[in-house]
């Protein structure tokens, strides 16, 4: 078995990317320790050889490539049965298709102005102006401007995250007593803001108890997986 | 076994509560059938005798009544583990706890302003002044001033059903392959504007046709239980 995980970094090996994070937990929920490749934006010729599009993460399983996020999920899902379920049956994974879309198209877009003017000093210096020139030009401003306002906007990220904290006040995981991939999912967005900027949104922002307390438990989880890597820069460089 | 399931009634039989429809779908789903007791506004007093509270669907089980939507599908899944799961698991159950949170809290609001209007007109005419007051108490606007612009909320309601609609592209039920509770949630709160209201909202608010697709699904689920009884006066009376 030879398995091959193409990992977003940053800055001096930051793990910078929530959707890598998120098949980074899901290796270590099925107990499995892929070689990994590190990879910047700048690798973007030998991402698009292997896998004809842009993007990581990428797994390669005994030849098989693999891009996106979710299909990787269910690909491990359905390679690696008799491990570990990131979805708990078929039930769950239709369930988790639906949070997985819920956390990109509504969550995510209440973190990134909270972030994105911070986050550009967590990626390689070599990768920075790709990172701001596409994201710059995808926003219609720059990334200063479009967190200029990210104070203000902190009770519209507690709102998008209402369904969250409300949850987690309920049971400690998302997925029930125990974590699986809809944990992961939504850990990511707050695992990109946690590496990716000095402000503790959930601090910050109000009514995010159960959550903060949840992120505590995340970062634990599998010998302390969310503090292996080095975070905001502010804190060691 | 004596099952008994208290279910909001109103106009002519009308069934108008989109949490009692969840109820109805998850006995359905466990092959289950009830005694049904009608339960208009005006009932709170056997209600709240039999309960502690005002609200239904309440259920009784061998004598236990057990109250909240949420509350009884636990309840049901437990008490029934041999029949046809409503959850998937733990994880799946786990995962239906913040969908339905989220449909509460997100979806729910987008969609009142869209019927409340019309609704009042298919409540029991004898619990008509009662909808009214308390809405009306509640939003401290007119039940027609809460609905005056509903045409042009049409694209908010269209925002808030997205990650819906995006999963339905692509997997026929929101639980997968085959229909569980997250769909009854979800379905629920469509019902309760199909049943509500003469607008179709799901052919008036854009970008809608794979979750219109589903809940034709949905209504033909169980023996067409969606059509089981009358919708909105308009059709039949």
């Amino acid at each position: 078995m030879a398995l091959v995980f193409h990992e977003r970094v940053g800055l001096l090996g930051r793990r910078i990317s929530p959707f890598s994070w998120r098949i980074r937990y899901a290796f270590a929920h099925k107990g499995l320790a892929p070689e990994v490749v590190p990879t910047r934006f700048a690798d973007v010729a030998r991402i698009r050889a292997l896998s004809g599009q842009d993007l990581v993460p990428i797994i390669e399983d005994d030849g098989r490539v693999i891009h996106d996020s979710w299909s990787i999920a269910c690909h491990l899902e359905d390679r690696f049965p008799d491990r570990p379920s990131l979805f708990g049956g078929a039930a769950g994974r239709g369930a988790a298709r639906l949070v997985n879309i819920w956390s990109d198209t509504m969550l995510n877009p209440a973190m990134r102005p909270q972030i994105y003017a911070d986050f550009v000093g967590v990626i390689d210096p070599s990768d920075r102006e790709h990172f701001r020139r596409t994201r710059e030009t995808q926003m219609g401003m720059t990334l200063e401007q479009f967190s200029a306002d990210r104070d203000a906007a902190l009770p519209e990220l507690s709102k998008a995250c209402a369904p969250v904290e409300r949850t987690l006040s309920e049971q400690p995981f998302l997925a029930g007593e125990a974590p699986a991939y809809i944990d992961y999912i939504i850990f990511s967005v707050f695992q990109q803001a946690r590496i990716g900027s000095p402000r503790d949104v959930l601090h910050l922002a109000p009514d995010m108890e159960s959550t903060r307390a949840w992120r505590s438990r995340m970062v634990a989880l599998y010998g302390g997986l969310g503090d292996r890597f080095a975070g905001y820069p502010k804190e060691d460089t």
